[in-house]
């Protein structure tokens, strides 16, 4: 499932049990990516931490934070995130078309003017960091966003694009159940 | 110093005021990547909670995670990290010169067979993602490294491309301590 | 649907008229790029005779071909045919997950040896065609490739690099129906 | 001349030998894509057919669409389009130089305002069909494009994105004639 | 015929005058770089100076300077160099096709085993100089090059990448002659 | 120090002897670029006389030039060219930490808008070429520079894109001294 070894369940720290419990418990599944992770304790810990930061503690709808995932994840052609996030984006967004739309070409999703100004920064800050400028940060403003939600669009972006590198690192292997999740309308 | 409002010290939550006053006693100055991360208190413990277990549980050589910092960060051409971990890798490395070489073209710097594959990994991380493949990694592990120094060269170049883009959304600027520092022999 | 008007069924020459019924009734629905190529009688002839022949007469297996569109696809980030041809290739193909790993990313995907050869060639010669070399030829060749084959591989990409591009022009939506076909084991 | 063989004249199927004869009786020579695509009949009577109706059923001049496919070529570094269509971009336009110019690059070609954002949209949707918008589309109606103008600028552009692909597959070298004709004024 | 003023012939330098004048003599027309340099007198001085030391003082011989400066320029996509040089090429190598096909992708031109070595350098020296390694210099040596010749051949893509800029700085028209000379077989 | 031999003082010709002499006199030590150039002696007159006249003939500041040296070292990954102009550019803008911020991305420098729009400029010439406009030229006048301000703007940076090839063909490495020159305030 991944490059690097799974430890078992039962030589997990109590932590990492714990969470993997409830996440497999609130999924009906254990998402891949908590196996990978375990294989690093310190990792585990830190890389979820910000995680739930980011979706905890934001003015951006659960559905934006998914929407930035999958668009910057299909800039970086991440497998794991498409498909994982995808599934999360669909349900989220309860928008059964949505997640492909993204993660082909944000361009040529159904948007709002708000969320296509929102992802053109996600893809830019993903693909060219260095040249962004006042001006795309302002764009993001003139589109309605405040200043902790522009703080939040990027540290999401941001934290894709580590993440998205992790996956490949790991070879991650999105589980079976995310392909279809949310795909009814 | 950043796009984004510095709360006053006063202002801060407890854990947040400790760690920048240690790191201030440490360093002889308070490195603006706090006081820009102090904007958002969350964000803050998760961003350095993920760099302390970086830097503190590895097999790695701590220069050559900062070689590590200095090259990813060269390639995304961000100003903050180039200078600030230009100096953390002059000082743990001990090489006045290394940082400018890596910053600039890791190809061009003075480098042991090892560490060059190290970096040519990290570059083709941070560059194309998307075409890592089984040989890339066993690359690695020709040069001699191990199954968990590979996971942390990976898991180091992906957290400064977080890092990177968090720098350049916020417009970070290094402080000018970093810019001289480590410079002598 | 598209950014080009779409005739009335009844306002169609026979034979278009006859093709789109046959489409149909095979399929259901009628998938929108025969409405939209409908705007041009000339050129909806011609584009189809085109697909006809690379899908009729090839040795190449049908779900080989729909796996040449979806990664061709994949790297134009073209969304009617990446979900569009998705639908076809998890169909023709008998695996539900395989068109969303070859539109992200074929690296990633799970394929033998033979596929990732063929792959390999597609998205070359879709990025960077003035690229391709002998060796390039002579890699399908050692993978198990005929000659005839060859060619068809490299039609399909070429017919597709053409496809994706009139898909963009009129901005081409995917029936909804696509994006779920195919997806049950 | 090609990577695949070219069959005996009089192996060809009726209908291929009938269009060659006519093409080398028109132009005093078989140009050699001709012979290429001779390999599959089926290819041969699709890519013809298409090509015929691009030319032959459009409001665009005929030096129009040879100079989007020379422009076009040009970008994809396509040797036998460059030099092939470049002698009938010469001839149609009676421009001896607007070849050479337009496959180097059409900034730099001598061209009507009209002609310039016809070669801009071309260009655009050869390099990065992803980026195209309803602006790159408003552009062309703004220079003065009808609606089927701007199908059959896209069309010429996306079928020698085809075309290109497939000459560099077979390796077509273009016939000597073409370096020369149209060149005198 | 360029973006800045061509100073009249008796305002001319004496130097730059008898240079001017020694080489309409020998073509016949005088080339437009000419007028173009002598925009700045101390400029043109140094450009020629060095482009003298290029063709005059190397074992290589004139027909190789002459691909090295079309292959380059064609990466560049510069107009005046890929005419004006294409010319020099063509009579230099007695080749009237040479230079059409370097300019437009040398992997697809008529070269033997040492020339594309020595194009492939160059072609990777233009565009990507950075990644030039110790293997790219040693491929040009199992080549076949001496030593002062890969010198030479490094000397004059990195010329022409001077020249390519600064044709473009002054949209540098090439002269009518140079689109037709050396044609002929 | 470098990829070529670099013959002893006493076999050099009396006016790079001189030459060298009057450098090593200026700077304290003998700049590596001296002996590396040495390797060919029509080559290093034709480089030293061109770069003279651009820093010694033309309306730009001194630090103006070395502002653009460094920004396009910095585009094109040049070592030695970002490590010895970063240090000339210190001294002469008197700004300790200005290379650094240029080489690593102009972008986040500090600079009046219209060093800027200069720099904007050069990035752009060096890193496509191809699509400079007379915009790009309109911009730099509009940000105030004159004719030959803007001829020699190019200049150093086309003249630059031949020293970054050079320096790589050559591997030239950065004096010690660079590395530290002018960081003093």
């Amino acid at each position: 499932m991944t490059r690097f070894p799974v430890p078992e369940t039962d030589e997990l720290p109590d932590d990492l049990r714990k969470r993997i419990d409830e996440e497999t418990e609130r999924a009906g599944f254990t998402a891949n990516v908590f196996e990978a992770y375990a294989y690093k304790p310190s990792h585990f810990r830190a890389f979820f931490a910000y995680y739930d930061a980011l979706v905890e503690d934001t003015p951006l709808a659960r559905e934006e934070v998914e929407m930035l995932v999958v668009a910057t994840s299909g800039v970086n052609d991440c497998l794991y995130c498409v498909v994982a996030h995808g599934a999360l984006c669909r349900i989220y967004a309860d928008a059964p078309k949505l997640a492909d739309q993204l993660a082909t070409n944000h361009r040529a999703a159904d948007l709002s003017e708000e969320h296509r100004a929102m992802l053109d920064f996600a893809v830019k800050l993903t693909e060219s960091p260095e040249r962004i400028t006042d001006e795309d940060v302002a764009a993001l403003r003139d589109a309605g966003f405040s200043q902790e939600e522009i703080w939040d669009i990027g540290s999401v972006t941001a934290f894709f694009n580590l993440s998205n590198r992790m996956a490949v690192l790991a070879d991650m292997r999105p589980n079976d159940e995310f392909y279809t999740l949310g795909r009814e309308e």
